[in-house]
């Protein structure tokens, strides 16, 4: 059995229990991969763990399956927790952020509307379906929540308090701005999340054009935000999402 | 002038030369921009720094221009110098990871060829039209260097002496193996690149498929190779890539 056969179900798993799979992933086993009965498949569903699972029956286009045994038990949410709040670019670049949030880790996907963000809709649909396939890949238990599109304001408020937000900057940081205290620049991203081990964390990336004066003063005022610089070459936003990402778990997350 | 209009140029630049652009590069400026004389752009061509330059005269679909003043001087090669060696993989993933390499400063851009590489055959002339692109976007003044598909021996071979091979096996890392000496496991990125820093590094990142047996004992032979992890999710390779990158950039490289 290959390692990647991994599905995501909505149902519940337990020794014995008896799901049908939907057309799409009975597609999948089937056509695709040429399965019968007996035929085995990982499935989980974000709470009840992975299970190793065998095709039991195939009824016109479904494959019936039942779990044999539990391969892991589902995790303890992870703690402390990192939110990705970004504000959407164009078609692919958007879509690869919401992929590899997941394969990051992210706990919650919250797509935000800045005055400079370009795209105002966002296909939620899509989304889940991207971040769900990324989970099957990417071996995680769970999937991660994803909102609707926002106000920058509104997705701050529901932060869970005390949320450290992290803030990437790539359009550049204006001399003299006060961020970083002291020294009027964002610091080095690494140096600074170090200060910020066992918090929960919001990564915020802005659209690519940068934030406007009012929401750098907004986020400014805010207490709890923290400025980071990702270097001295200019990042897309993607790039930098996923920079910051892959930074956060190596120094505050479970990449230890 | 917008701070994104930033071209390369193959010619020499210095104060009062004459250069027509190419056809793509007038095309830009001229129809897509709709500049004319006058209008400024800057240009950069890996050996003379950054320079401001303006439009000079428009013959038929050409723009001439002249360089005004030199914005930045040519830095000097980046040291340590960061390589990444890595496995092609489908289009559009072996894209993304030319592009974000060059947005992540490597100096050389390496694809290997693997045992289980799928993709047995490189565009060079595309690589180098992404990476020229990325750099004009990221505010580099230098494109890397990036060279055809070579064995992965041979892309060993003519590494700078005492390069640190940074491996990254996201296929898995076989419980036993003798990765990272006494733990039989690879050490968590951060902490090996803690172990590196002020050294010429190559980042190796494998195939879909992972590493042969055979090539995993190569590569445990050899000398200078160090095994990494990238946490406890499984990463695409594109990703391992761009996590890889980032987290050499921020412990060993300029970020700091």
């Amino acid at each position: 059995m290959p390692t990647t056969l991994r599905l995501f179900v909505s149902a519940d798993l337990s020794a014995g229990s008896v799901l049908v799979l939907d057309d799409e992933q009975s597609n999948y086993l089937l056509r695709v991969l040429r399965l019968g009965v007996g035929g085995e498949v990982r499935l989980f569903n974000g709470r009840d763990g992975e299970w190793d699972t065998a095709i039991t029956s195939v009824t016109g286009k479904r494959a019936t399956v039942s779990p044999v045994s539990q391969r892991r038990p589902q995790p303890a949410p992870t703690s402390p927790a990192m939110t990705l709040l970004f504000a959407p670019v164009k078609k692919d670049e958007t879509d690869l952020i919401v992929e590899k949030a997941t394969e990051l880790g992210a706990v919650s996907i919250c797509p935000v509307l800045t005055q400079r963000t370009q795209t105002r809709t966002v296909r939620l649909d899509r989304f889940n379906k991207i971040a769900l396939e990324a989970a099957e890949q990417t071996e995680r238990l769970d999937l991660p929540a994803i909102t609707d599109l926002a106000g920058l304001d509104q997705a701050l408020d529901v932060l869970t308090p005390g949320t450290a937000v992290i803030f990437c900057d790539e359009a550049g940081d204006e001399a003299g701005a006060p961020w970083g205290g002291d020294t009027g620049r964002a610091g080095p991203a690494r140096a600074v999340l170090e200060g910020l081990r066992g918090r929960n964390a919001a990564i915020l990336i802005g659209p690519e054009g940068g934030f406007t004066p009012e929401e750098r003063a907004f986020l400014r005022a805010r207490p709890d935000t923290f400025a980071v610089s990702l270097g001295p070459r200019i990042l897309r936003a993607e790039t930098a999402a996923i920079s910051a990402m892959t930074l956060w778990q190596a120094v505050c997350g479970d990449w230890g």
